[in-house]
This record gives structure tokens, sequence and C-alpha cells, in this order.
């Protein structure tokens, strides 16, 4: 056994990424390739190494924790429901459950009638699926190129990403383009002909697939890692139409999205359209205890009344990530953190990376509310050439040297912090982001 | 907002059972009948209700809490562990999650090198599979019939029970019948018998699918869902040999087996054979907080040394529940709980049960070890016809007004309390069961 015990500082933080490298197999990643860094503690928006040295997260870990990092709140009721029952058979009925799906209930529009927990985004988009195919007795779902919706076997072939590829043993998954004006794929040049272009595109998919045989449509309702891709006014209001033509249910993945990161509860909230089925997982809880799930409308809810619902996990609403769920929800509403993170978007965020959009040239797009806002990086603004994978690991080194954590994915800077963020907070990681794109540009020059 | 504070005692269980039936909906189940059980509390091998009704429970909930409930030391480790730091990006590294991996691995021989963690049972085999299939460049999965491997789109088509039916939306996955001598799908009439026929039968499912096409056999060493069916001795010996001859990887499922449950700390201990490799959940942390993994081998673990593992999740190596993890193989070591199951199930349950086999004609066989046995329920011994899912049922209710929790699957109850249980406990469990099996057998005369 490795002894960490009479070790400390940047010793400690060196054995610790010896033998978590040594030994854990990591996500996503290259194992010869890993980063060397280790995140000892946290709070806030703040995380730090076992040497002491510290950085603004501007990332919030994988967009997960909302109500930032070790909200004392949420803690405490861990510790707590710790103290009285952390595990039990999902198939019993459990105080903490039963509140847990009302807190979760109580943000969702009225035809929302229960919720099915899961562990995480991706078996709650598992279960979705397997819910409208069920309901509807059709197998094809219809999702979208730019999406992620997790990594099991369902899942991973509705995603769109590069991450499918690998991954496509399963049937029935159909892939279209979402809107995405500064890189449109249906030739558009305005939101208006974006959006319209997009919905006929989509409609004439489905309509290519057979209507009938398409259980859902699955669009994450503002994809996320993909970009941060806000869909224009009228899109998933003209989605909602197209699935209601062909009798098809419309599942909107909000792991990422929900639990106030637009400045909403929903991002749906935001967009005039109410799916049939929502996922969630990610900031129900912060990621304090892992938990996802399903909620879902009366028809397919009481679609299981009589047949038995043929889906199922080990620690689907285990009670211990079902406390966090309420003290997260109840701390968001007596602090009233998504106004927090709605207020900050628009009076801090937005600003800022409009100005620095205006002012550097390295940055061809920046778009989002709340606090999921994407920077698009360029070669060149107007070719739109994606900067290079090696200047985006150099812009990402120059951001951690300055003391900020930032997300990147491809070609972009995800500014994701928390939704605690406070506005110095916020001003603070945008400088640090703005000097480190300037000095870039600079060298450039 | 539904007000439990003013409830107490049965009123409280009644007004849980509403709100969770009403917003919850369950894993496995047809919705308008679920059972009416709550579990308010819990500790060591005892669970109860807000009324104070308490059962001995013989069923570790979902075959999980093998170091009992609410074990004091793996309650601290987690909220000590919430009090520093609950979620993290799991690309960075973490000493909670080295220390986890380094207990996991120290219990497996020496040829497994790294841990992939994963929230639970169902991703862990999503993840095995993947491996196994880029690893290898093949794509086919052969399991059993009689074995379930988890809800997700791989694991699920992986699953051979009923399972899996409804849930058939990928290709590449191919069973075959286990050896199960009391109802044998080879004829056989003795353990070797039955041994050699099921290799015979795997090998030829092999050649006939294109031994070149088959990533992986995926096998529970000890099926369990399906009714503890211990293998005879050879038999995974036998596979391991199957595997080697075609370049197949051996993946063994320990979700249910592994841990304490067969008496041994993973079930392959007891069968000379190790495979490539190894999925767990459940006893690894007991389900404290949500965790699983794949321990892999060093062919397996140095293949995404230089090529992207393309498979991730946002709770990889959780620092909660790795926390749980590390204090509950502690407590597991200091506390010698594989050997005490080892020891109650060789001293009490074995002979219990085959005493109640010889004298019950209810009981058409008994089988298992440590604290994992199924007692196999017939309508008559000689047509071995599986007793029918009502007189079952009478059964389970019987159990729970005595004061016992008992596990039932389909024909059968499993003899399954933590390994944690005492010799007294482990007496008076099986003194109710054998009761109620008397009882009914006795009316039925
Ligand atoms: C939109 C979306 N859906 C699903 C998932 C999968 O969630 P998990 O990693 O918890 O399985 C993610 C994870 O990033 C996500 O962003
Ligand atoms: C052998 C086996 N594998 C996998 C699983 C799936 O585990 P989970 O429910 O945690 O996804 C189970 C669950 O019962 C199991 O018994």
């Amino acid at each position: 056994m490795t002894t960490f015990d009479d070790l400390a500082g940047s010793e400690l933080d060196a054995a610790v990424i010896a033998a978590d490298h040594a030994r854990v197999l990591h996500s996503w990643s290259a194992q010869a390739h890993l980063p060397s860094f280790v995140v000892a503690g946290a709070r806030g928006c703040r995380v730090w190494n076992h040497a002491g040295t510290s950085w603004l997260d501007f990332s919030s870990q994988l967009v997960n924790t909302n109500v930032g990092h070790q909200h004392p709140r949420v803690v405490a009721a861990i510790q707590e429901q710790a103290g009285v029952l952390t595990t039990v058979n999902p198939a019993t009925a459990n105080l903490t459950r039963a509140r847990a799906a009302e807190k979760v209930l109580a943000h969702l529009p009225g035809t929302f009638e229960k919720i099915f927990f899961t562990n995480a985004g991706a078996d709650a988009n598992e279960n979705a699926i397997r819910m409208a195919r069920l309901v509807t007795g059709r197998d094809k779902v219809v999702s979208a190129y730019r999406s992620y919706h997790g990594n099991t076997g369902a899942a991973v072939v509705a995603t769109g990403d590069w991450r499918r590829v690998p991954n496509e043993y399963a049937r029935g998954h159909v892939h279209v383009f979402g809107p995405y004006l500064y890189r449109s794929e249906f030739w558009a040049r305005t939101p208006q002909e974006e959006c319209e272009r997009a919905l006929h595109h989509l409609e004439r998919v489905v309509q290519s697939e057979g209507p009938d045989s398409v259980a859902a449509i699955l669009l994450e309702t503002v994809p996320g890692t993909a970009g941060v891709l806000t869909p224009p006014d009228g899109y998933l209001t003209g989605v909602r139409e197209i699935a209601d033509r062909y009798g098809i249910l419309l599942v909107l993945d909000e792991v990422m999205a929900g639990f106030g990161r637009t400045g909403s509860w929903f991002a749906f909230d935001r967009h005039d359209v109410v799916p049939d089925l929502v996922t969630f997982a990610k900031g129900v809880n912060s990621g304090y205890v892992p938990a996802g799930g399903v909620a879902v409308t009366g028809r397919v809810a009481h679609a299981f009344d009589e047949r038995v619902y043929p889906g199922g996990l080990t620690y689907s609403g285990h009670p211990l990530a079902m406390a966090a769920i309420v003290a997260t929800i109840e701390a968001m509403e007596d602090e009233r953190i998504v106004e927090n993170a709605a207020d900050v978007g628009a009076r801090v965020i937005a600003p800022a990376l409009d100005e620095l959009a205006r002012r550097n040239p390295l940055v061809g797009e920046v778009r989002g509310s709340g606090v999921f806002w994407a920077v698009e990086l360029v070669e060149d603004p107007d070719t739109r050439v994606p900067l290079a994978p090696d200047r985006v690991a150099d812009v990402r080194g120059r951001c951690l040297e300055r003391g900020l954590l930032p997300f990147t994915s491809e070609n972009r800077v995800h500014v994701v912090p928390p939704c605690v963020v406070t506005p110095d907070e916020a001003r603070e990681g945008l400088a640090i982001l703005a000097t480190v794109l300037d000095d870039v540009a600079g060298e450039r020059a």
C-alpha cells in the first residue's frame, strides 16, 4: 500500500498523480497523456491542490457543480442522511425519495407527473429512450450530430459527436443537423433562415425514415459540449410541432443545461416548448452524490400502470443521492441561485464577452446565457477555421498559470462557472481569459 | 409541497407510500401494483419502518449491503469526505480515488493493473464490453441466457433473462446456456457431464458464430439473479481455455458475487481461473454511494496508453463513492467479514438448508456458498415444475409477517443476508423461513 500519510504539499500532489495515473484508467483519454492536476479541496468557486495553489473554477468541473463546491447546506444534508440510511432497495418506498421527486416536479410544467431516478445522465437517456420506444411501439430515435447523451450502449449511439463512432453497435439511431448559424449546414444567413431550414431538414429526415418508425426526437435543449448552441427562437416550438404531427415523443436532455445553468430552472423554460420527457443529472444535486433521472408526463407514466416497466437499476432513488437533491434544490430556491446565474450572465458575462469578441481576432463568436457560454476561437475571423488544438492547449495552460481553471472543448473555451458565481468572481475570471487571449493574439500579430 | 413533518409512525409510513407511488416511477414494476413497504432506517442486518416494525434483512436490499446497513466506519468516512470534497472532474487526479483503486487491486491477482470506475454495475459491463471490442477489434459478445448484466443499451442486450427482450436494439450479442444440472439443457446426469457438455455447447456456438468475430465471453462467475448457479468444478477453467484458444477476452461479472458474497473476495477465487476483465459494483462499497468499476489486466490497460479510451462518465472515480470504497474494504479486512460469510455459510446456512431440502417437498434444490444461496421451490419434487407465482408471493408475505425480509426471484427464495450476519441472526432467519415453508407444505398436504 502506498502511504500518503507522511507526505504533504507538492510532494503529496506528485504522489497522488503517480498513484492515480498508475492504477486508474481515465475517461476519454490516452492514458500516457493525462493532465497532471490534483484537486484536494474546494469551496464555492475555488478549487485547490495539496500544495495550496488555488484556481477560480470556470468549469464547474464537468459543468455540474451549479451550487458551487461544498455548499454547506448540501454537505450537511448528505452527512445527516448518511447517519440515517444510505442505501435501500428501490422497490421500497422512501421519504427522502418522495421529497426529491416532489422538489424536481415543482419546477416542471404541470403535465409532468413522475420521476424515474437513475445514477447519472447516460442512464437517464437510456431510460427515456426505452420509455419512448415502449410507449410508441416504434424504435428509431432521431437525435443531433452535435450532441452528447452519455456513454452507455443506447445513449452513446444516440450521441452525435466522435464518441459515438467507436460505439456503434445499436440500430435505430438517426442523426440530423441542428441550427448553428455560425457554421450553418443550411447555407443560411439569418437566425430565422437557419431555424426554418433546420426544421425543414428535420422533417424531411423524419419523413424519409418513415415517421411510423420514429419513437423519439431526443435533443439537448441547448447542446452543451457541442458548443452551447442555443437554438434560435422558434426552433424548439417547430420541433414540437413535427413531433406532434407524426406521433413522436419529444425528449429534451437537460443534463447539462438544466437546474440554473442557462439562467432558468430548465433551459426549455426559455423556449416556449413543453417536452414529453426530460432527462436530468449534474445540476440536480450538483453531482455531490451521483444521480440523474427522467421526468415524465402522464401519458408516459401511466403506460406502465398495469404493464411492467422493463428497466431498472440497483441505485434508483438512492437515499443519499435524494438527500442531496432536496438540499440542492432548496438552497437554489432560498438563495435565488438561478436568478443569480441569469443576472451575472446578463450584467457581467455577456457584455465582457461581447467586448472581447469585438476586440480580439481569435474570437469568432460568443454565445450563451446565464452561466453557460461558449467562446469560439478561430485562426481567422473571415475563414472561421477553428483554432488549432495546440493553440487551444496553450490558451488553457496560460489560464491555469494565472489561476483560472477553464473548460475547453475542441476550439472553444466554455465559460461555465458555478451558478453561485459573484459578479466580482466573474469579472476576475473574465479578465484572466481576456488577458490570455489578448496576449496570444498579440504575440501572433 | 407535502408536509411530512407533522406525521409519525404508521401515518407517516402511509403518507410516504402515497407520495412515493404518486411521483416515483419504479424499476422493473407495474406501477399500479407496487409493494407497500417503507424503509425508514436500518442497522447491521435489520431494517425498520417509521412505525418501528423491524425485519431481519435476508435480502441485503438488492444483494448489495455486504457490510450490513449503516456500518459506522463507512458512514463516518462518507461524512468526513463530504466535508472535504464530494465531487471532482474525473480527468484530475485525486487522493481518495488513488487509494480506492489500490484497495480493489490488492484483492485481485497480480495481473490486474488498473481500475476504470463507474457509477454502478450496468456501466461497468458497458465499459468492459467496449474495452474488449476495442482491444480485440471484434464486436460479438457471448453471454449466458441465465444472466443479468444491467439495464443500459449494451448491458441489457448482453443480459439473458426476460429483461433483455424488450431492449434488443443492439447487434453482436449471442447467448448460450450455462451449466445448471437441476434443470440441465444438456440431458446431463452428473456435475461432470453437465460441465463437459456446457463447455462443448459454448465452444460450438463460438465456432459457429465465427471465432474471429467474438470479442468477449461475458459471464457472471456465479449467475446471481438467475438463481445462484455456482458452476461445477472445471467449468470456468474450461471457459478460460476456450477463450484463449480463439483469442477471446474473458470478462467475469462480479457485481453481485464479488466482495465477500460467496465467502471469498471474488467468486472466481474459488474456481481456479483468472479473467482478463472483472466488473464489480454493489459489495465494493455496499452501495452506500453509487459506484462500480472494471478491473483490467495489463494488456487491456496499456491498449489505451497512446490511443484515447472512448468511454467515460461524469462521476467516474467520484470522491464520495471512493471514500466509501476505501472504508468498506478496510472494514471487511479488519473485521474479517469475508471469513465470517464463509464461516456462517458453511457452519449454519448450509446444514440448515440441506436439512430443509431433505424434509420439505416444496424445496427442489438448495445451492450456494457463503451468504449466497438459492432455495428452489417446486410444485412437485419429481416433475420439478416451478412453484406458481402466487404461492411464492404467499411465502414472501408470510416471511414479512414473521419479521423476515426475504429475497424472492421467480420460484426461488435467495438467502442473501449481509456478510456480517451472525450465526444467531442466520439461525433466526432460517428458522422463520423453515416455519413458513413447512406451514405452506403442511396446509397443502
Ligand atoms: C447533455 C448531456 N447528456 C448526458 C450526459 C451524460 O451524463 P453522465 O456523464 O452523467 O452519464 C452529459 C454529460 O456530460 C451531457 O452533457
Ligand atoms: C451480476 C450483475 N451485473 C450487473 C448488475 C447491474 O448493476 P446495476 O443495477 O448497479 O446497474 C447487477 C444488478 O443486479 C447484477 O446482479
